[in-house]
């Protein structure tokens, strides 16, 4: 079975709750459930990890070592985070960055993404289904 | 049954022997081929266009008015085509951005999309499985 | 009688079914047609072209030449095309920018205008009027 | 009868004097008279302020209140007085920006303009036509 | 008894008039008139003055030598009017930059004000409770 | 009686030993217990937090869901941390930016603010009084 | 005898009160004394204004057409007076830029003068006597 | 005998007629019957392509594989187009930029090329000896 | 005994791990013992920190207070954490910035340290000599 | 008697023959005569010297040290040359700067002065004038 | 006969030694006897002249006077020398500028040169038979 | 022996005179004497060179191809020698790069170096002793 982490950066806690209109009304357990689901029927396994704090992302990061492949929303964290863009660059998983919203469409500071070079791909503006197409990009060939 | 209109834009009718390294070895009928496989599977019936004129990319756009869903890959002209965003924006379908390479871990350039704003979402650096990620997105419910 | 040309640029061809709160719902054969009655009225004749590919609009200002006027819509061209810019520039005829909208109050990258500089002038939020203010421009004296 | 505000701001009042090159030999009164007949053929009466003094320019446009339009040639002003901005964004009637000459093909600083995103249009390069065209903007429907 | 010299800059005497969702309903004379009683109550005594002109703005500030405090409300001008700057740097009372709105939740060109480096404190987006608190700032210790 | 949450970002805990100049001699425990007695006189009870973990400060932000008013001195993190502004904008409760230093006077680095934008309103260089009137402003009318 | 016309723009009329260190203690009055008697010792006649108002510096310049010379020092405006920049150009007189302090090693705005390319050239950092060196540019020849 | 296919982009084909004091009285047709000759001199033989169109050109380029060389004057495609760049690198054979003015020396926008980095080098300032010059330098040794 | 603080930034934790081209293959607790060597030759003795979290590492600084010197490794948060530059200032005792690598030689955002303004000096490229020398930097006279 | 420093930057030797319309046709040694003749009438003994060689200039001023003035025309170094910048700040001689033309009317480049903030003061744009106004700067009081 | 001066800047003596895959195995000496011998075929005599210092490439455009051209690979100066544009300008010989790189596609600061203004044409990318094409440039017509 | 090669770039021959307060009091000599007898006690032997002249640095550099080490302090050059630069990647000797003083803390023209990224590596801040870390760096293994 293939190993995916799924790891949430900050305020993604809020899911469910927050800006429902842009983030929709699903919960990240709820969220997290449907990907483990999706997840299985794919022949993977899927860990979940969450934290408003860089430096645990950080860790989280680093443990993915090893991993079939890390989905990584990073949040806010995206926009200014060298240190996750090390982890990244140090860990041997892909990483495939995702956001539920289109973020080229939201503010000027959230168009920039200092972790997208260093990521496999990246995906954004499919809310909830972001996650599950980044599954299908870590877990099916064409 | 949905209609999909899938659009590349200048230089992708080289693919297969542009740069495979960095594109691949498939060529573009190749890859439309399976499109159109993998859209049937999925409910769905592909349109295919490309060109490398950005006035002919935006009178396909404006064609696509009714589809269920664009899948555009407008390669060079995403970063400077505002004709092809005003398009984007006149037409009614949903437009999924697409790249086959990491767009953002080369020329600094290549960074920017005028585009993406106004699309509906962005899928980047998954090779040819870029557009079949697109297509789950435009057919698929989560 | 005077002789005006009046090109049109990219997605102008959907005028009266894009975006009708900005730019009216008045079609652009409509509006030509109310062009050709008051250029009429002001001892002119006007000629139409519109195109959404930037060679052709050159092509159409070079065939300008030796008109008494041009009035120009040159839509998303107008902020980055220097093909535009120079078939302006090498041709004879006094050229007039026209914007339907007030482009200084939409996005920052319309504000600036690359043909400016080498038009005669321009007028610019006035809806379908701008043209009508054009034709006074290039036929009317004080 | 429409009323129609005309004013003119810092070294209009040079006009006639102030390099005819650039901006005709036509005085500010004579000018003025001329827009007062134009404005009566159109059904219009025109009120004339002309101030070097941003401060003073704020307060005819705050008095224009309740005018059918205003015409406004900020000239320096154009270029960073918020202040003016702002007194037109306060008041009710619609604001013309013109200018008699072609700014886009001046100095630099000459290219953006402060008021221009909160004016309803502007009209610029057509020497003392600019005025008259603006006149039409605010009397005529086409 | 203390001595405020409350200044208010450029629109701010069409205040109640003018966006009341933005600036709220009370006219510049009542907020003056709330702001002298509560003044008394804290043992100080108001002088207010008004202008639309930068020149007269940075004599009442020149005048406003020896108080013990001037509440600057400089609107547009903060943004641009070096001269209000020189003017406060030059004056030995502390000076509190008041505005009603939080300025950098609005445009981009009001989120940097000149003067600030050269007052005491700036209190921002309380609407006609910006003066109150900048009253206490003068008059209260903690 | 009104729920204010007073939150200190990093380096606050150092108050009262740091750079006395600039920011007094006063400790953080004692600045809070002026707070608390300050707060009950305005008929409000204040809750008190600090952290040098910009996670912890999200958390923190998080968790006064529901409060009357958030006082938060974000510190360093006010110039970058746009995952504290995301809390900001997340949670239902108003949010005073406050700084004892008047930043503008500072370095160019701590001019800009990325949390203002989503706060109700800021105060800035009253030293430990800034946070007193943070207290006003969220207790009191006019 | 020559006829060189003096201009103070604001804040000068504190000259001798303001800054000491930096404009040193003469008054204007004093310094525009001792102006007068250089200038009656060259063959010249001085006429001299000061004001705060930008409106007020602009007539004054155009007031001084047809004198042999002017002597400006702007302050404030200099950096952004597009007006007295305007003005300048418009009149028919030299106009030599002077400044007491050396601008360019004070703060980074005050480094670029928007009058200094339409003046006839430019003198700082030398106290009371730049306006003196100004005279000698107007007056002598080598 | 080697194949060189000369490119000739936007408004080149007014050549002799547009601007003669910039780009000299011989038209293209001219220009090209002077290379055919030079060229058949220097062992090499030469395909003329021209075209005021962006795709066209790319098109174009695209035709030249397995050329000897390719002499490229892209116009004002020089500045901006991603296209025709792309085209340059997906392409095998050596193409020399070419202009015939000196665009160091003429408008600032001029002044960058995109397409320069991917060619094998570049010629301008020489008039229609600068296509001469291309000549030598695809065709002759040291 | 001079008692020196070695303070580890993100993922330094992974040396000897983390592409060993750019780091080397010693591990950091390898790397500690060989410092805590050397500093025992030079009469000092080390103390060691190392976090992925920017908070843990401010409190870090905050306790070393009273030390000899701290060596600090902040890796990627050099770049951006004002809140580890405002710990820095705040203590009193001399920091030493290092890095492995020769941080001008890699990615842009690598080239400025907002720390360095406020180190006493800084030492970068000599891989894990870097830190032995900032040892004789604390420890030695010349 | 004072002993003033007259240091001429590259392409000075010029003078005379280079662009007379800009610097006039007077040749350096004249104006260094006539230079020589006024300062003897003020009480000062001239040294002259002239380099194209920025390291040369570098050494002139510092021989320059403990001079009454040095009057420096560092021509094209003035734009860049932190060398001559940092040889001014070490000599204890007040370095006036003079320039022929003036300059901020020329070129961009040439608008910035990486020398001013450390000379005494700058005087531009009187022609051979501008070094006699310097002599005077240097040698009277007012 | 033609007289050609060339005249090469700063590491160009290490040629044939200094990076032999960018710049080729033929030394300095070989190449300018191979331009001799070219030269003597085209009816023109070279000059060769080279140096490490601003000052004395300075000198020796200089005294290029009276040449019929001047060949010139200023190396690292042609993107900040200032002093050698003055030089170049100031001269009557047309200058060509050359590079045996392609430099545009190198570094970023060598995208810019601040001497290609004011010579008459450049040459980039082609080795060492860039000087060649220039020889051709300066003797041969069309 | 190792053959270590010391260079200092323009004004570092007045050290000891100029600017003590940052520079400190010992003199160049004597600051090459102490180097010699630490190198010594480090198998090395050093050669001093040191010129104001850009030109005669690159030579300088040159020279010491071969060399165990070079110690560069180039001073001002630092900031914009992109000639120095290329000597430093010409030549075969690592290069470490000193600084006195903390560059980063000073002007902010300071803080960027055009020749660290083809340094080995860069010491700055310690004053003296910056150079004698650069000897240990070129001379000790860890």
């Amino acid at each position: 079975m293939k190993r995916i982490v799924v790891i949430n950066g900050p305020n993604m806690n809020l899911l469910g709750g927050r800006e429902p209109d842009k983030y929709g009304a699903m919960s990240l357990d709820a969220l997290n459930g449907k990907l483990a689901e999706k997840a299985a029927a794919l022949g993977a396994q899927c860990e979940f990890f969450a934290s408003n704090s860089e430096g645990e992302l950080v860790t989280a990061i680093q443990n993915a070592a090893g991993a079939d492949g890390v989905i990584l929303n990073a949040a806010a964290y995206t926009h200014y985070s060298i240190a996750i863009r090390d982890a990244i660059a140090a860990v041997d998983a892909p990483v495939v960055e995702v956001h539920m919203t289109n973020v080229a469409a939201r503010e000027e500071f959230r168009h920039s993404s200092v972790i997208a070079p260093v990521c496999a791909g990246s995906i954004a503006g499919f809310g909830a289904r972001s996650y599950a197409l980044a599954l299908y990009a870590l877990t099916e060939s064409f």
